[in-house]
């Protein structure tokens, strides 16, 4: 079952790799695709876009990692779980930093916890995850289709799913110290035991659909604007918003720094070009408080 | 003597503010200087160069703010102090981001916290600081002359201080997820008690002193050494891991963080042009391979 779960996932990466290589039209941009393995136990495989045409720049990451004892930011809510025969963390996570400031970041991410029994087969198990979307330039036609999306994915397995993880999307894409949220949300979950184990993994193929679809939409719809350099600037200076958020806040990455994980990998999703701009332009100024109003309101449907 | 102190702190500002000053040339650069207040009491001065000549990004903070409640990061080694009628934090801090990857990065801080007694005046106090230097590019002339002035500063005040700081300056300013230091290191002190509050604050103008020589012989030293594409890339890299340092472990951003200061200000000391790679050209893994061998040991003299 293990084994199987894990083709379940690398298919979940293949298909969002083949998504977004068909928005890069030229042959400058470099791709990488590695794999590695973890001196403890699992590997994984990290896909990257670098320069493209499309993105600044993308990760893909797939990992399947197995350990003995479980990170503290493995577990919300101090819930406690015995380990004996060690875990396996496997999971999908997208980070996309597109060139185009019309067009938004995105992350998605799906992961499944399981601890072993004295047979290394899964005997308890959890699944996490989730997608948000944090846009520069302001299109609320698309913010608007990203929740409908989200929603009617997740009404097709649980109605009350929805409304709460929506809620918690809002609740844990925050920058307390900027008072501000990262984006327009979308939906996050976490320890999250409804479901059979094979039941699990079909939800998670499902939210990592709902967010592909959702995505390209966007994508395809705004990959062509034209852009001034005024909003190329902009773009830069929140993905620094962004980069503050990974390595303050963010459990992912910090469950990736404490579990020894693989550096490339982990911090793969921080883009290649930020600003850390001190001095606010008038034009700047206008852009911000545009998308300010924007990303700090719910966007829940 | 809380107003002496901040004045003394204000003349080290001032001095560095003149000396960074003295290192630009043309007129292109931005550069701003904030006065700001705290809600809760106090304020600071903050100055900035952004897109110099020789900067491309440089903070000098001064800052003496007022509390009830010492936040968690105020104190090191657990220490616990009865707080009854408030504290002050007052210092300087310096970061700077040159643009030639010939000269290195450096870092310095100043501080005196006190806690106040019923008349408001300064009933306890601690000092802490120090400074550490960041290179890109290796000339160990500089960083052996950097130690010797640090230990000199400090042979002047107690012979202990120079050995046991600069060995704090190593354990401090690592980054245990890359397994790297920081830098070349320093010095850095922290809840040092030693002194008379007039002695205190002499040390740290001797400190402060200290740095703006090193540095600025440095400085002039090597701003005129042409560089390449590549060596500049690399340095734009290699400031990814002083963001990273910053916002995952370094205590004097917490603490900014955590006691509600002005965030422009604290953060003002990340740079404005960062990197993250994933992919490494052959170029860049030589010019990292010679960096580390050179920072990951000690320059203690």
């Amino acid at each position: 079952m293990k084994h199987k779960i894990e083709n379940n996932l690398i298919k979940i990466q293949l298909d969002i790799i083949n998504a977004f290589e068909s928005l890069e039209s030229e042959n400058g941009s470099i791709i990488s695709l590695d794999e590695w393995k973890r001196e403890e136990g699992g590997g994984g495989k990290t896909f990257v876009i670098e320069n493209g045409s499309f993105f600044d720049k993308c990760a893909v990451n797939f990992s399947s990692i197995k350990g003995n004892e479980l990170p503290k930011t493995a577990l919300a809510n101090n819930l406690n779980k015995e380990v004996n025969y060690g875990y396996k963390a496997m999971g999908v996570s997208v980070i996309s930093h597109p060139k185009n400031p019309n067009v938004p970041t995105s992350h998605m991410n799906v992961r499944l916890f399981g601890i072993l029994d004295k047979n290394s087969e899964i005997d308890e198990w959890w699944i996490g995850g989730g997608y948000d979307l944090t846009p520069f330039i302001v299109f609320e036609d698309d913010i608007k289709e990203w929740h409908r999306n989200a929603k009617a994915c997740l009404d097709g397995i649980n109605k009350d799913y929805y409304p709460c993880f929506s809620d918690n999307c809002n609740n844990y894409f925050k920058i307390p110290h900027r008072n501000e949220r990262r984006g327009v949300g979308g939906i996050f979950f976490d320890n999250v035991t409804d479901l059979s184990l094979e039941n699990s993994v079909k939800m998670l193929e499902s939210v990592a659909n709902a967010y592909l679809g959702s995505y390209m939409e966007i994508a395809n719809k705004r990959k062509n604007i034209k852009f001034s350099d005024t909003e190329k600037d902009f773009q830069l200076i929140r993905r620094g918003r962004y980069v503050e958020f990974n390595l303050i806040y963010d459990r992912g990455t910090l469950f990736g720094l404490q579990s020894n994980g693989r550096i490339e990998s982990i911090l793969a999703s921080l883009p290649n070009n930020t600003k850390w701009q001190y001095k606010k332009t008038k034009e700047y100024i206008r852009l911000e408080k545009e998308l300010l109003s924007t990303i700090n309101k719910d966007w829940n449907v």
